[in-house]
């Protein structure tokens, strides 16, 4: 049994991953911590996991943490880098669901971030946990930033296409949707169910954090500089993301279909529909997949990408689980077989 | 493996029988029926089971009916009575999710339903399948009548109250709210998301088919006839059931923690929440747990039981696998150990 | 034109009463103060007023708020008791629509509310501002409670019943579900779309605050002590209160239907349904009406009546300005002319 | 008094067109029709008008509607064009909410609708309702083809950078959300609470009725042609459509904000907020207003513009009211006063 940590699980990444642990066969949840909420029995907070948690939130503790063999961090962003030099140390395997450890350079970090990185020397040992591009190096990673979930939707949506060749690296346009979870269990009065229900809106439009996420991702897969648009809106539902990408092709030949299908023929999460199809959140919540359709509207120069997730699994807590996998040897896919809750 | 046949499975609860179902362990899913989508693969219809379910519907027939272990008839009200007397005689075992042998009396059942029974004389043999009162003779039946949503989460409310005879059984009020996943896959104005979204309401106030079926279990229990007012509502959800429910206490010196928590101490599906809780629906959304709490406002005279479960699992799906496992000797659960999604 | 000031409109019933006073046609807005927001304008804060109103928040002042003919507090509890004694010595007629002068005994008032009251000798002068019952005194009162929302809803349904004696008053059962805006527009967790959204609950079952008012304004009407159990519940959407009522009638005779016809005949905001109608939320959503139906289930003892209003309409803003209109001798209805949005 | 008829007035522009007029200062409401309801009562469908409309629907006649001063048409695609060119010829003025006269070329409408014409020659008479654009022409216009709710809302949104020749007229994208009530109210499965609840997907992606509609407007004020990807989603709420809208600068100087801000300075029915701002749809739920934003990430090359309206008021009834109010020489908002309901 892996015995795993986790730090910070108050949020909604937190109980999602709780939610997938409490339920893997080769997992001892070992540990939970919280300052806020010490003392606190996680089935109190969350009353889903009653009989099934039998933890309670106890403070961080360094002594603890290095008993496990690998640590969940499901804390704010800025928090992971203060712990995770000294439980590399200890031979603790560390799975970051934060940013911390996903930018490659720390210049461009701090700027997005708006902090000193504490730790910078790690951010180019850190792998970044997207399996569809790094199975390999999470086999053997120590410490895995887990990617966000709009970086999620969009990657798995453009890799193709850019891989491929077959668009202009500079034409990339993400117009993404994501349910109100996505946001965090945070008190402000901008995620009141009165305040984002019965509404939509786009938000951050100038300038969101997953922009240079998702351009360092898209970047090394195009093997040069990619220009992206990236218009994140707020969707009346807890859960849920939908990408909607444009792209100008720039071979009018392709056969974008068969180029989707064979790329993740062999990829366990990435489901790719028959043509014109539309994915819907709905058939990916609480699973682990990704579910993509690509369409060319009147045989036109623009490829449209239509990408689902749910944003708390396969863009948090479920990517978490299928990274710790890899670094454990264990099939890909132990502990993410739930189906789709749907209607 | 238990071979599984699934009459009707177009619907909501047939759509979380098939998620069920395709992830027991211990069954075989051979054949799914329908007449209007014969020939369409089941995973067209319900996303969420691409690459999880491989059938495609077929339309009803005998034969391949008669080479299940057991059927779960998924249909409209008068359609399982059709088929279940030959099937029953081919020796396969039934699990009615709709109404047709919910009720004893055949007058009783043709009064609320409106048309003739065709085989009353199985309604005495089959057995009502809520696992709470009747375990033992739903181990050795051929023929399980399904219990309805709203009459599972009232009984299991009512049960520890008037077993134990400290209420008057003449003086019981079940408010009870629904998601509108209760009212089925129907192409019907009336559950539009337009009409049924943002808006609550009461429905069949001066009559509802479930009323005779809540009826006919409390006085089982009672042990002499009971009066039960009771008044559904359409909450803007899609899955869950609220039960507040209300009786006058005609022992007042009674502990109703105490007596709520050994009734169910050995159940292990329902959950009697700590003094002074409110149970969600949300905390049992996917889940086949019952949540319960009991009050007694201004320690007067009336008791508040709240009762919530997932329609569509412990209100359905999840209850004929849990009923379906009874019938075939295997551990009660095995199945429907999935962990409620929240949020 | 009557000069109108506003204290404490940040948050829904304060834009609700900006709206509805912004279309007032014998209204000028002359005042509205925040101490959180001072110095931003009114239609930052709620972008539907962006050409409507262009007052921005200001420090609370006296001297101002003096100047004004009516001052209409949506403070949260014990806000208003220390500004208003000083303005009706002023000669300003005061609407709180909070709590602060809507029980008429201080000792209650002081231990639902637990701080004492500044000026409880003015309990007995405010006027409670549910028009359908005190109409003559509101024209003639200085300082108005506006009543509750729960309490509004109730209570209509009540009235005739108790006003009659048709039923037991020692029976009653307000089972009530409110939309989340009810609960304000406080940074709480608990209010967030990710935990009240898609998910039903009762709250508050052991006490409410709304209790002890409705119960004042009930034994008032009955004539006698009653006994009341309240169960305040929390819907997945915005606007709305439904109030399942119940209560066991003493007269069997009784023409129900006709009873609650005649008492509401002349009132221009109490509209009774049809028999066997279900009144929704949506069809008061934005209006300032009530809408009511009254069962007789099985033609039994219990008596069950819906209940539906805009809480913060005919439950907030909608009747402060409807008492408004009064005790400035205009026209009831001027200004609440709005239809109902649906859907 | 204008006198008003309405055809087809069972959907839900027709109850938002009835909510209007029936509030309307200089319109008598003289008849509705539906084959389906005759007989009924208005307000029994839609319980909001109880108290405010007494008519019941009559069969479509075409003596009385040749009585009326205005007809509108809020009926499915292809009905109008049978009853338009006897009512003209009766003196009637007309404003068609469907889709029947908004393209200018028979045979595209023929392509895009599935059906002939039949009355082609009123093609070129008819007036595009948008007033923004078509002021004047609608002022005299005997037939207004009011214009899609998409449409609306993407026009306006690029009007003022394809006016001033500031984009590349080949690079336009619409990504468009829409709340469920575009769909209309029509008993299919595919719009029930339990499918589009909880839920957001595109449609339509390959080709939607809109696409002619806002190419041909756009075609329009570039002076050329335009290429555009338009694609539509469905937003789990009822009221609302957000686009976002993307276009390739090919004037890196110019102002946009100034360029939208003089654009629509005097209009009274399309709001520009400030720099750095997010229109959301509850800020016009229920009015007529448009409201926008224009930005320009990393002050790169494309543009983006967000722009929302109530789908059922300024993307229908409103804009009907609206184009009636112009064809009357009635001032241009008489009856669109409505602030919209926040929350």
């Amino acid at each position: 049994m892996i015995k795993a940590g986790i730090v910070g699980g108050t949020g909604y990444t937190g109980v999602e991953l709780l939610r997938l642990l409490a339920a893997h066969p080769s997992v001892e949840l070992a540990v939970i911590t919280s300052r806020g909420e010490k003392g606190v029995k996680v089935s109190e907070l969350f009353p889903n996991l009653r009989g099934r948690v039998d933890l309670a939130f106890v403070e961080p503790d360094g002594v603890v943490l290095k008993g496990c063999d690998v640590v969940f961090f499901a804390t704010p962003n800025g928090t992971a880098m203060q712990s995770v030099p000294a439980l590399l140390k200890a031979g603790v395997k560390i799975i970051d669901l934060a940013a911390d450890f996903r930018l490659r350079q720390a210049e461009e970090w701090e700027q997005w971030y708006g902090i000193p990185h504490i730790c910078p020397e790690l951010l180019t040992e850190a792998v970044y946990g997207l399996p569809e591009v790094n199975r390999e190096a999470i086999r053997s990673a120590r410490l895995v930033a887990n990617p966000g979930c709009y970086p999620t939707a969009v990657q798995l949506g453009f890799l193709p296409l850019l891989e491929a060749g077959v668009v202009d690296p500079q034409s990339l346009i993400a117009d993404a949707k994501s349910g109100v979870s996505g946001a965090g269990r945070k008190a402000e009065i901008g995620f009141l169910l009165c305040e984002v229900g019965d509404n939509f809106k786009a938000y951050n439009v100038p300038a969101h954090r997953h922009l240079p996420e998702i351009r360092q991702g898209l970047t090394a897969v195009a093997g040069g500089s990619v220009e992206l648009i990236f218009t994140p809106h707020l969707i009346p539902m807890i859960r849920g993301i939908h990408a909607t990408l444009y792209a100008t092709l720039t071979d009018s030949q392709v056969d974008l279909q068969a180029l989707f299908e064979q790329r993740y023929a062999a990829e366990p999460f990435v489901d790719v529909l028959p043509p014109k199809s539309h994915p819907e959140t709905r058939a990916v919540r609480g699973s682990n997949q990704c579910r993509l359709a690509v369409h060319r509207p009147q045989n036109g120069k623009t490829v449209v990408v239509l990408s689902v997730i749910d944003n708390l699994v396969k863009g948090a807590a479920g990517q978490a689980v299928q990274n710790m996998n890899l670094m454990f040897g264990l099939p890909e896919g132990t502990g993410l077989e739930g189906i789709a809750l749907l209607p």
